[in-house]
């Protein structure tokens, strides 16, 4: 593969062994979304239960929340979503691309010093200078998805697919304020889909029109906002490290002041080096002080109040909100290319082989243990087959009665499986299996008897 | 709560304690979807992670994915969904209700021998015999949810939200057996969204716009279908028979021949008896015998080879499919109706009260243990938020300090929780907690260093 980019290389990995396939492609594929494959499910299953366990379960001033993905209307016109994520596009006539018609009107400002008298007219495409004025009539470019609820495509139908599981935090405030007995400083969790009509999907599961976000709405009093957001900022940091992230790949992106969201006061974004082409780090995570902004506005557009009485200082706030707000399939793709290594081994013959390996952290690997007879044999497959079922009771198992040993180990070590167990015919007179280490690749030879203690100890949290 | 019936009482207590909330509530609501609290966010996890545990993990013959929401349209046009999931509908100008114009022409000629020469000017009212002909034009309703991805909203960038998670199975088939070695019989299990334009959504959760499905598509070779949907029957019922379900509380129903869907060779659904006004049972899952259909039509419309090449026997094959499919929010509603009880219980002036109590399996309760500081005591809150946040490293927690311990106990009933730990004076002297037991109220005193054992034991599973 030495043709192709690291990226690349992780790219192909990902859908020949299962974990990601082009959605649809049976009918050539859309770029919007991929399907995850057997291997694609269980990682980004282990990295939400991660995430929950961490951020969620095992915190006394964090609760959960599911929100639907198709709310009321007025929910996005408060927001802002309905006015602030539409932009105007064109298409060029002559190279087919699209613009954002503002962004050439202020690029053709720049370079004259005064605005485009004739609109687009005075307008050259980007890449050919010369061609003048040969533009699309503008459009108005939702970045949401609209779709009609009832019996009628009209109007009064019109709903949109969240673009953001945010919102649903923030209308539910209330609710969950009056159910849950929190105070702030509190903070609700959620996990789902969102969908956003990019106008570029692309770079695999980079960036799709279909996406899964894992959201924290942190709830705070004002004035010390700025305190909690350095305090999540850590908080989300040694998450990644803590699951093995290479601590050099990532860094932070500090929003400038100028280009920050319509809500937001301050974010911070940790990236990670993909090494796209032409682009060596991409967005990751980010950390947003949204300040009192959406609670006032639904607020104001509701007429509910959605104000926090405090009864110890007795005093009344609108809560200010720190959004640690992770892309789930962004934080599965790099995860899966920091995992990736190539590693030369040394073979029988005195030489070196190339070992391609995931080094997941066992609590992300799709496989916990794979469970190998040596051969396909009568006796050893039952006995295999037994351990793999019992194990299966606390682990994903996979069992794999084909081929050679020595590629079936290549094959748990390209999707990452931390132990491999080998069933062999000392087994059958000694009740003992080889267990072998991933990363290490050293074999231990352990009781059948004592096996789900010996992998319980490694497997922890797993 | 004399004056609602059992099923009101258990949705007003489900609204109350925080498991579900009408979505966009502060907006007036939708009632096209619901939103899951704290509480519901769980007890959906926790059905969801049975099901994968019972019917995906724990088998070697099954497999798991996660396919798009948003497929490639050419998916529903050969599903059949685009063409069958369409109804005429026309609406009385006398009542403004929507009736289905087949179903009305139907009904006209069962009554006159003969079709209506005229249409609908033929029509009365169903509720207004003497009112003729007072029809709005017929439309053609579809039960899928339409989006447009690109620029502009034309036909090119129409597409659909999926009305079941199976057509995602159905087109990754060949991409899994590739990837995964699995042979027939096997299965690929998959949870998620699903998305239909239902014309009257109602009955709190059980029918909504928006739902979340648990779908299993599992493939077998043509002629073991019959015998693959019995074991698939016999395997769903114990399942929810194993999670607690009253066993008096579900029954098969048959579909009619001439009634089945128009892949399907035979289907049978489980109903819950939800007893609603004017409907005492609902469906709660089905499991169809859907033939070759669906791989046999989306090889035809895709030009991809989509059968089995069984290698032992030297045959090839489109599988048969057997499909078990549960309506996760349904099972949600069940579980939830079928746990709600009302009980008389002895009080300290020798006559009884009322508790509310739901008897949820442990493995399904949202919380699983409640720390209760006896009091709000400066030496008593620090060692039950220690106890809470240890225990929290394996279960769903709930601390809770405010309060009589008594309104503490009735509230942890309500909402099913299976253990409260309570912490008192005497737990600072002989390092002892109280451990009280929702279903027989017993209480046992449980060393400190003994707790997580004691509890494990009794959570098993969970």
């Amino acid at each position: 593969m030495a043709d192709l980019s690291r990226l690349d290389t992780v790219i192909a990995l990902a859908q020949h062994r299962g974990f990601v396939f082009p959605s649809g492609d049976i009918y050539g594929g859309t770029r919007s979304a991929w399907d995850y494959g057997p291997l694609g499910v269980a990682l980004k299953e282990n990295i939400k239960k991660q995430w929950w366990n961490a951020f969620v379960r095992s915190r006394r001033d964090m609760v959960g929340l599911d929100s639907a993905v198709i709310l009321p209307t007025a929910v996005w016109e408060a927001s802002g979503h309905v006015k602030v994520f539409s932009d105007p596009l064109t298409e060029s006539l002559v190279t087919h691309k699209r613009y954002r018609a503002d962004h050439l009107f202020e690029a053709y400002e720049a370079e004259h010093g005064f605005a485009p008298v004739n609109g687009l007219d005075d307008i050259p495409d980007p890449e050919h200078p010369t061609k003048i004025g040969q533009w699309s009539p503008i459009r108005q470019f939702s970045g949401m998805l609209k779709t009609y609820l009832g019996v009628v495509d009209d109007e009064s139908g019109l709903h949109y697919l969240r673009p953001e599981t945010a919102q649903g935090i923030f209308t539910n405030f209330a609710n969950v304020v009056q159910t849950s007995r929190k105070k702030p400083p509190f903070g609700i969790g959620q996990i789902g889909k969102a969908f956003r009509n990019e106008i570029t999907p692309g770079n695999f599961i980079f960036r799709t029109r279909e996406f899964e976000q894992m959201e924290i709405e942190y709830f705070v009093k004002p004035g010390e906002d700025e305190e909690w957001q350095q305090k999540w900022m850590d908080a989300v940091w040694a998450w990644f490290i803590d699951l093995g992230m290479t601590e050099s790949n990532i860094r932070w992106f500090e929003h400038p002041a100028e280009k920050l969201a319509h809500y937001s006061k301050r974010t911070v974004d940790i990236e990670y080096r993909f090494q796209f082409a032409g682009n060596e780090w991409g967005e990751l995570m980010g950390v947003a002080n949204r300040t009192d902004f959406d609670l006032r506005t639904h607020a104001e557009n509701s007429g509910k109040d959605l104000s926090f009485f405090d009864q110890a200082n007795n005093e009344r706030y609108i809560p200010y909100v720190i959004e640690p707000s992770f892309g789930l399939t962004r934080a599965l793709m790099a995860f899966l290319v920091d995992a990736y290594d190539e590693e030369d081994v040394p073979n029988a013959k005195g030489g070196t082989d190339k070992r391609t390996v995931l080094h997941l952290d066992p609590r992300l690997a799709p496989v916990k243990v794979a469970v190998l007879p040596l051969s396909r044999n009568e006796a050893l497959m039952p006995l295999a087959q037994q351990i793999a079922d019992s194990l299966a009771e606390h682990w994903d198992i996979d069992y794999d009665d084909t081929q050679a040993i020595g590629r079936r180990y290549r094959r748990q070590d390209e999707i990452g499986t931390p132990f491999c167990v080998t069933v062999d015919f000392d087994s059958l007179e000694d009740a003992a299996v080889t267990v072998r280490d991933r990363d290490s690749m050293q074999q231990d030879r352990v009781p059948i008897a004592e096996l789900e203690a010996y992998l319980a100890e490694r497997l922890r949290g797993a």
